[in-house]
């Protein structure tokens, strides 16, 4: 068996709602970290993919950053995203999660240059270790190359954690690919690998992972979470069943649009409908194509506890 | 015939030089600036792909494009790159552009997000033209899908020129695609439309395109204005191929390493190998093998208009 990682669970990639001018709205964003706690989550990885971080400004992420541990949500549970096309917004984002006291940091390798090697994702990753300086610094690497045309390579994984064993201590792999999820937890025992989606959980616990951070712990963080809690149970296997149908779900949409027209049509809130471009809105024949699937499987969002499991 | 652009010419996505600590090197790239324009270049796209403006951040552009025109470069021959990951960044860069009284900006699609809606690419565009709100702002969209991971099809750019025919001017087609700019410079004539490579220019001029903005103006500015001179002589395709000749030279090294390395040789300024992460400097034996390859040509920087025509 391999060694448990020390964090564990379900992370959310908190969506982000925004008011009618494209503001974030600081307001629903409390009220949605604070319902992911109480309803399953272990942590929210804010300003991650699902969060269209990469729409909002070094600025922004650092304002709702902070009003959200002002608000009294416990910097220990989370795991911003400060990785950025370029370096030194990075180091700044990974400075301020640092000094706030955070957890870790997702750090997505720069994402604008194709092609790059794995050289340039150590010296990048190198620079913003050594610029932040911060012994609190904590970094998950965020392997997501489908989107971020550049990802962290099993090499790179090796080179960074033989050269920043305290600070590089964990990984959210998104590629989809569970080959790669497998090699990166049968070659770094005790690294903290997550998987980017639920599909993959239990596979991920039985090889000694943390958990998942996944879009759609958004809308099931309690579902996801019964499967961390019980997946040495003879039923987990059936768990991971119906929490994949549920993913499934979701999968035949525009993830964030799909999941931000759910909460709507859940909470009765046509302003968590909003994205911002170059997202679009779920047209509304999608909306209620999803709503029919999502009621067959008897989904609803402030039960999910109870229907999902 | 179709009509002739208004604007015309080599402009060139001018290098950003990095002091040892990877800040700008704004003595150089004030230099650099310069030397371009007195060399060729009708204008400087600068914080363009090959500028790694992307590296950058957006006080870094603002500040180093400010600090070009206090030093006395035109604004009305100015490009800059302005299209961000976050729509925000875009308006803000947009507005500064226009502020300043830049000839235009060379503006990049949202580029973290993939498989974006047509309709997704023209609200980006149409929410900065609104945001901006000023009317000397004129775009020249930036075309570079392999890049971006997104691009302008000819129906969003056909709804961008209708709906905004003062402030959507222009276009610079770095697909690589001649069938693309083909198509654009057949549908849309007076649309102001750049190859994003010489290879394309002659193409381009004889269907009544404005010129190119190419990275390779970096170091052969002086050679491309020569065709845009003569295109319509007897000896145009010669010229055509030399330069073709010359950018091949290039292509087969990662460009903007190869391009910084060369001008550092020729310059005898190591400073000049500097690139941010994640990108890194030209290994020496490719540095030695493109050298070799440029003196085969008899390239010799400051004698560019010579040696090339």
């Amino acid at each position: 068996m391999s060694p448990v990682s020390p964090v564990r669970g379900v992370f959310t990639p908190a969506l982000t709602p925004f008011a009618a001018d494209l503001s974030v709205d600081q307001d629903r964003f409390l009220e949605h970290c604070k319902w992911l706690l109480a309803n399953g989550a272990s942590g929210l990885a804010v300003f991650g993919t699902t969060s269209e971080a990469n729409s909002l400004t070094v600025q922004e992420r650092m304002q709702a950053l902070a009003a959200l541990v002002d608000a009294g949500v416990s910097p220990a549970v989370l795991m911003p995203g400060t990785g950025c096309s370029s370096l030194f917004d990075s180091v700044t984002l990974s400075k301020h999660a640092a000094q706030h006291g955070c957890l870790g940091v997702l750090l997505l390798p720069p994402f604008y240059y194709k092609s790059v090697s794995d050289d340039g994702i150590f010296a990048t990753t190198s620079e913003i270790i050594q610029r932040v300086g911060d012994a609190r610094l904590r970094i998950y690497l965020y392997h997501i190359p489908q989107m971020a045309g550049a990802g962290y390579s099993l090499p790179v994984i090796g080179r960074l954690t033989r050269e920043y064993p305290k600070a590089v201590v964990g990984i959210k792999d998104s590629s989809g690919d569970w080959k790669n999820t497998e090699a990166i937890l049968r070659n770094f025992p005790g690294f903290e690998t997550f998987s980017g989606s639920e599909t993959f959980l239990l596979d991920t616990l039985r090889l000694g992972g943390a958990g998942c951070i996944s879009a759609t712990a958004n809308v099931n963080a309690a579902g996801i979470a019964h499967l961390v809690d019980t997946w040495k149970d003879s039923q987990a296997d059936d768990i991971q069943k119906r929490i994949t149908t549920l993913r499934k779900a979701f999968e035949k949409y525009p993830m964030i649009p799909a999941l931000k027209a759910t909460i709507s049509r859940q909470r009765h809130d046509d302003s968590w409908n909003t994205v911002r471009p170059p997202l679009r809105p779920l047209p509304p024949q999608a909306g209620k194509d999803l709503a029919a699937r999502l009621d067959e499987l008897g989904f609803v969002l402030d039960a999910v506890s109870e229907t999902v499991r």
